[in-house]
Parts: C-alpha cells; structure tokens; sequence
C-alpha cells in the first residue's frame, strides 16, 4: 500500500515531548522510498545532538538529509519542485530558532505555508504542543509558549490533515489518512 | 445557521494555553449577535492586559464585558435572566483568583454549577488543562494544579457537552454541537 | 453489567495529574467486586500520604492493596494467577522510582508487559502524560520526561486498548470498551 499517493498536501502532526510523533509522521512518508527531512534542531550540545543520531538511525537510508533551522520556507519552494515528500521535524524548533535570531515568527509563517501549499507531493509538519502545563515563570518561556501556540494554530488552519499523537497513537483533529 | 440555537446549556471548553479555546468558545456564540463576555482576568501587569485588550478588539463590538474575579456564580444568575449566552473566560483564572484571596474553589463551585445549568441560555465556560507537563517544583503551583483538575472534572461532569481544543481544533470529550 | 467481563487484558489509561485518570480506571474494574491495586507510591512526604489515603477511601474495601515501587512485574506475574483484575497505579511513579534506583526502566519494561499479557485476567496500567508543557532547565526531569514518554508508547504498542482521560472523561486512542 502506497501510503503517501493518499497523503493530503499540508498535514500537522502535534503531540508532547516522547509522544512519537516523529515516528508517526516518518511512517506516513517511509513506504514511498524517498522523502527529504528537513532538520530544524541545531546540534547545539551533546543531548541534542544524541537525539539527531537516533532519529537518523531509525529513519534509514531513503531519506535525504537538509539541516535549515531558520529557512525552511526557502528549502519547501525549492526541494517541491523534485516531487518528493517532505517532513519538517519540528516547528517548535523552528519557533525558539527564530525567537534566538530576533525574528518575527508570526511574519514568516504565511510565506512558509504558501510554499507547503503549492508543492505538489506532501509536506508534514511536526510540532510540538508545550501549552498544557502549569504557566511557566520566566517570562520568555511564557511568550515562547504563546507564539509556539500561534504557529500550531495557523499551521493546523491551513493543513488538511491535523494530527494529535499520544504514546504513539494517532487522534484526528481535521482530515483523515486513509 | 444559528449555532446558538443548538448550543447545550453547559459546555466546557477545555484546552492549554494559546490552543485557540477562547476563540473557538466565541465562535459558538458570536452568530448569535448578543453575548455576555464574562472576564475572569484581572488587569495586574502589562502583559495581562495587553492579552485583554486583544481578545476584546476580536471579539468586536456585540459582546458585553463583565469583568469579575471572584463571584461569577452572582453574575451568571443575574445575567441569565435577560436570555443572552454567557462566556466565562476562563475557570483557571477564577481558581487562581480565589487561592489568592484563600476561598475555596471547591466549596463554591456547586452553587456556580446550579446557576449556569438554571439559565434559559448557554453558558459556556472556557478552561485551561494544566496537568499535562512535568509536576512543578513549588508546592503552590502543584496545589493550584490539583485544583484546577478537580474543577474540570466537576464542570465537566455536570456540562452537557466537553470539548478539548488544541490547534483550534475541536475534539468532543462529550456531547456535540450542531 | 460486568463490565469486567469484556475489558480487554492489557489497557491504558493515561492523563494529566489530576484529570480523573485514576477514578476512571477503578471504576473499569469496580463493579467486578474484587481487583488488586497495586499502587507504586511510596509515602515519602505528607502531601503523598494524603493522595494516598484519599484514593484508598475511594475504591472502599472490595480492593485489596498491594504497594510496590519497583517490581511491578513479579507482583503481576504471581497475582495474575488469582484470577481477579488489576490495577496498576502508577506508571510514571514507577519510572521516578526505578530512576532514583538506577534501573533502566526501558530494559524492564518486556518482562512487565509480558506478564501482564500472560494473566487470564484484566491488567489496567494508570500513567501520566508529561510532556505537553515547555522543556524543563533541569536536565534529570527532561531524562524523567523522556522515560516516561517512551515507557507510555511501549505500554500502549501492547496494549489492546488506549484511553486518554481529560476532565474525567475518555478519548480512546485504540480499542474500545464496550
């Protein structure tokens, strides 16, 4: 079964921290053999950097490998146009990237999601949900937690497909995969 | 289509910060032109009632604001009588407002519950999940979190319809609206 | 109805702190008469000595109590002979117990499952999902988060049925209760 030939165009996969969703949306993209990662994290120490080698060794070898923390709109318009699906793991990355660059997330977004749009295979989104815990005290992380939430939020507007997964299971929020 | 017309005389919106639930609360009464926006928030710093000031100019100008930190159980039965939908926004802060001025939530939550499911129209009562991080540090905040859980589950048992938004996203717990 | 009768042999119920996620999974197996609640709290501190003695007051006498805070295994293994369903509450604690023992929960993990999958009776595993609140600066809870998460996928892969309680109520994630 050619799970990606039913792909929507735009889907958001959202879940917390373990929850799997890297792994859940890697598997919509795996059976079709080729799909580009594109990489927000920057191997900035040691456990990030742990965390990239084990997402690399459980995607295997159809992948291809982009590493953008900044400009992932620019990656989607070009790499599109190749007919290969892609997954951007994750927005919440993107989201403290930018925020650590001084550049305005909210801005940025609607060119990104036109770019997501106007390819002709799929693009996943992962993103993470960081708003269900206790308001955090450090006023950065506050304002971090509000534009992360506003970035799910345009995203999800925008994709077919809406995603929530939890201990590796799917819910649907919009949409289906069938 | 008048929503309003088909809303459940008690719903709870539930969902974390910035998941869009004020917004989509609104939107189940905002077709009907006259709503009550109840408003829990106190104007305490800048960043407060900057938050204020935005969900005011989208809510637009149908809508009256009632702010009340405390006793929201006297306004909903006052206000009902004139037939209008009621928005409180939201339950957390009310739980906040209250440990802050040492009442007891639980205490004063049935009487609140009897008001809202004695009026004519809706009554929808936004509220934050805060439980679904790692336990705080401080002993404060894993009170407010065990009170704010308790106060879901007794609204929530008592609403006609659950939602839990996230990205948006309306996921029913229970009920529907149609 | 015996609603025991027809719960599946290995299900998970996972929630916030204080979502009702325990009450719900006693109340899966109250009305069977007799379940064995195997709690993995230690009575370290006064606050948890209360939790603890407010869940006990809870389920009342048709339970019998077993507290164990790292071999949940032998335990479901040996009871799982007696025939009566039980409950495992919960997870998360089990995974803060065996990190501060320095086991290697995810090592321990395959006998547990087994055990439970190999009892002719109902086995209800309660865990907490925490990770949908911001990264936490300490770096022991963002290894306790990662655990946890990875703990609650492995338990709900094996599992015949996943539900996510919110404010009391269940969303299933996989299977059904009928």
């Amino acid at each position: 079964m050619n799970i990606v030939q039913s792909l929507p165009s735009v889907c958001l996969v959202l879940g917390g921290s373990r929850s799997g969703k890297s792994r859940y949306a890697e598997a919509l993209i795996n059976s079709r053999g080729h799909g580009l990662y594109l990489a927000t994290a920057e191997k900035l120490d040691v456990e990030m950097g742990e965390r990239i080698k084990r997402h690399k060794a459980r995607r295997g070898s159809n992948w291809e490998l982009i590493e953008e923390p900044i400009d992932i709109g620019r990656i989607i318009a070009n790499e599109s146009k190749l007919g290969r699906p892609i997954l951007v793991d994750c927005l919440t990355l993107w989201v403290s990237n930018m925020m650590h660059a001084e550049y305005d997330c909210i801005d940025a977004l609607p060119a990104i999601i036109a770019s997501a749009q106007a390819t002709a295979e799929s693009v996943v989104f992962v993103s993470n949900e960081v708003g269900l815990g206790i308001v955090p005290d450090n006023s950065l992380a506050r304002e971090f937690r509000d534009v992360a939430g506003l970035v799910n939020q345009s995203v999800a507007q925008a994709a077919n497909t809406v995603v929530f997964v939890a201990a590796g299971l799917p819910m649907f929020l919009k949409g289906e995969i069938s």
